[in-house]
C-alpha cells in the first residue's frame, strides 16, 4: 500500500480518490489494502441504486435528483455502472458528458464503471467501489444503471435505497418488470409521465406489488415524474428520505449495517478459502499430470479431486 | 447414494431419470453422489441453448426444432429454464403444456427449471443437468430459455451450440442484441420473418458480427424462420448440423470436452475448499463471538478473519 496515496485520499483529495477506486476495480494489492484500512471509515453515506430500462431517462433523473440532494447541502457521489457490452471488454458507457453542471461541482463525484469480468464480479466490485466513496466522504453516492437486467439487479442490490424506473409506452408492463425487479424496488418512478398510459402503468406496478405474497413493512410507493422538466422531482426526493427515515426509525438501516459486515466476513474468509486451497493445490508435485489425465479423460475429476483435495463434508460454503 | 434408483436410471426408466434431476437440482447427497458415478458415462450428447426475447416464438421454434432432429432418428430431451421471477421463489414457467405432440414422443424428455438460488447457481444447476441427461442416453440435448437478460446468457453457454432468436419490430435492434448475446451465438435465427423489418434485423446481426474485433473461426450464419409455419427449419436444423461437423472436423469438440473436464475439476476442488474451510471457521470456538462482534462494528471483518482464517496470498482462486 502507498502510504502518500492513502494520505492524499484521507486529506479529500480527488485525484488520489480516483486512483484508488482504479485500484480497488483493478483488483490490485495496493485496492486490497486500501479496502481494509478504509473499512472502519465506511457505514455513514447513502446509496441509491437506480435501474430501468434504457431510455426510461435514468440519467436526466439522476441528475435532478442529484441536484435536489444538492441543495440539501449533501455532498454526492455518482457511478455509473453498465455491466452488459456486445462483445467482450468494449463496453459502451452511459454518455459522462451528459451531467454537465454537475461535473463543475466540487461537491459531486462522478464515475463510470463497466463491466470487466464475470457477473457477481461487477456487484462485488461495485460494493467495493461504494465503500471508498462512502470513507472518503460522501452523504449519498447514486448508483445508475444502464439496462434492467439480471445484471443491473444485483449491482443495485448493493445499495440502501433501490429505485425502478418505468416507462409509459414500452410495451407490455408485466414483461417490463420481471427477472426480480419488484423485489427490489423501495419506490418505482413513472418516468415521462407526460406520455400516454402513465396512470396505466403506475396501477400495474401498484397491482404487481400488491400480489406480493410476503409484502414488506415499507409500501413502496410509485412517482410519476416528467425528468426533463423537473416535474415529481421533489415527490421522488421526498420519497427516498422517508425512506431513510424509515429505516432509521425501525432500526433497520443499524441492523442491515449488521448483516453487511457479516456478509463482509463471510466473502473475505471465502476468498482466502479459495486462495489458499488453490496455493495448496498448485503446490503439489503431481498436480500437473492429473490435471492432463483430467483433460484426456483418463480418469475422471471426481478421481482427481479426491488424491488433490480429500474433503468428504458438504461441498459448499455454510457461514450463516 | 440409492443404489436402486441409479440402477433404474441405468435401465432406461425415465421416472428414476426424473428423480435424479430432481436430486441434482436440490444438491442432496443424493444428486453428488449420483454426479460422480454418472461422470464417465457423459460427453456423447449435443447440446443446443436457445434464447431471445420474450415473445420472440422460441417455444414454437424449439418444438420445430426438436421435430427435425426427431426425424433424424435422435433422441431429444428439452430443458426450460427460467432463471426470473417476479417474486423469489414464484418463477412463472414457460407453458408446458405447448409440446403436446412432442410429449407423447418416447424418445423425448421434457423438463421445466426455475431460478432456485442465486445467478451462477442456475447455469451450474443447468450444467449438471446436462450432465445427467448426456449419461442417460439422449443424443440431442434442447436448452430453451425464457428470456434473454445476462442469467440467459450464462445458462445458454453450457450448451456447445448457442442459438440467439431475435425478431422483426421489437424496436432498436441493437438494444436488443446486447448483454454479450453477440459473443455466444453460433447461429442467429430471424424468426417471424414474414414481419416487415426482417431483412433489416439480420443485415444489422450480420453488421455487429462483422464489428467482433476478434472473428471466429466459425462464422455464425443467420436464418430466417417462420415458426409457426414451419419455414425455414430445415435450414437452421442444416445449419446446426454444420456447426456439428466443424466441431467434429477440427476437434473443437474433442478439446472441448477436454477443457470441460479440467473447469469440473476446479469446480469439484473449489467447492470442496469451501466446504473445508467453512467447516474448520464453524468449529471454532471463538467464531460466533468473533462473528458478533463483527456485527456490532467493534472489531472489523479484515481483523477477525486474521484470526479465523490467516491466510497472506492473494485472495482468489488461481487454478488454470
Amino acid at each position: 500500500m502507498d502510504p502518500e496515496l492513502l494520505a492524499r485520499f484521507e486529506r479529500g483529495d480527488r485525484r488520489a480518490l480516483a486512483r484508488l477506486i482504479t485500484h480497488v476495480e483493478d483488483g490490485t494489492p495496493q485496492g486490497r489494502a486500501a479496502l481494509r484500512s478504509l473499512y472502519r471509515a465506511t457505514g455513514k453515506a447513502r446509496s441509491i441504486g437506480i435501474t430501468g430500462p434504457p431510455g426510461a431517462g435514468k440519467s436526466t433523473l439522476v441528475d435532478q435528483l442529484a441536484a435536489a440532494f444538492r441543495k440539501d447541502g449533501l455532498k454526492l457521489a455518482i457511478i455509473c455502472v453498465d455491466p452488459s457490452s456486445p462483445f467482450t471488454g468494449g463496453a459502451i458507457l452511459a454518455d459522462r458528458v451528459r451531467m454537465k453542471h454537475l461535473q463543475e461541482d466540487p461537491d459531486v463525484f462522478i464515475r463510470s464503471m463497466a463491466s470487466r469480468g464475470a457477473l457477481g464480479g461487477l456487484s462485488r466490485t461495485t460494493g467495493a467501489v461504494l465503500k471508498v466513496l462512502d470513507a472518503f466522504g460522501f452523504d449519498v453516492i447514486l448508483i445508475e444503471t444502464v439496462g434492467v437486467g439480471q445484471g443491473e439487479v444485483e449491482v443495485v442490490r448493493e445499495a440502501e435505497t433501490c429505485l425502478v424506473i418505468e416507462v409509459p409506452g414500452l410495451g407490455d408492463g408485466i414483461q417490463a418488470i420481471k427477472a426480480g425487479i419488484l423485489e427490489i424496488g423501495h419506490a418505482f418512478v413513472v418516468n415521462k409521465a407526460d406520455n400516454p398510459g402513465a396512470d396505466r402503468v403506475s396501477e400495474q406496478i401498484l397491482t404487481m406489488l400488491s400480489l406480493n405474497p410476503n409484502p414488506p413493512e415499507w409500501q413502496p410507493p410509485v412517482v410519476q415524474t416528467v425528468a426533463t422538466r423537473g416535474t415529481g422531482i421533489d415527490e421522488l426526493a421526498r420519497q427516498v428520505r422517508a425512506h431513510w427515515a424509515h429505516l432509521d426509525a425501525k432500526s433497520l438501516r443499524h441492523r442491515h449495517l449488521g448483516q453487511r459486515r457479516v456478509a463482509d466476513l463471510s466473502d473475505i474468509l471465502k476468498a482466502r478459502a479459495l486462495g489458499s486451497a488453490s496455493q495448496r493445490v498448485l503446490a503439489r508435485p503431481d498436480f500437473t499430470e492429473l490435471r492432463r489425465q483430467v483433460e484426456l479423460g483418463q480418469i475422471d475429476p471426481y478421481e482427481a479431486a479426491d488424491r488433490l483435495l480429500p474433503f468428504d463434508g458438504p461441498d459448499e460454503w455454510r457461514l450463516p
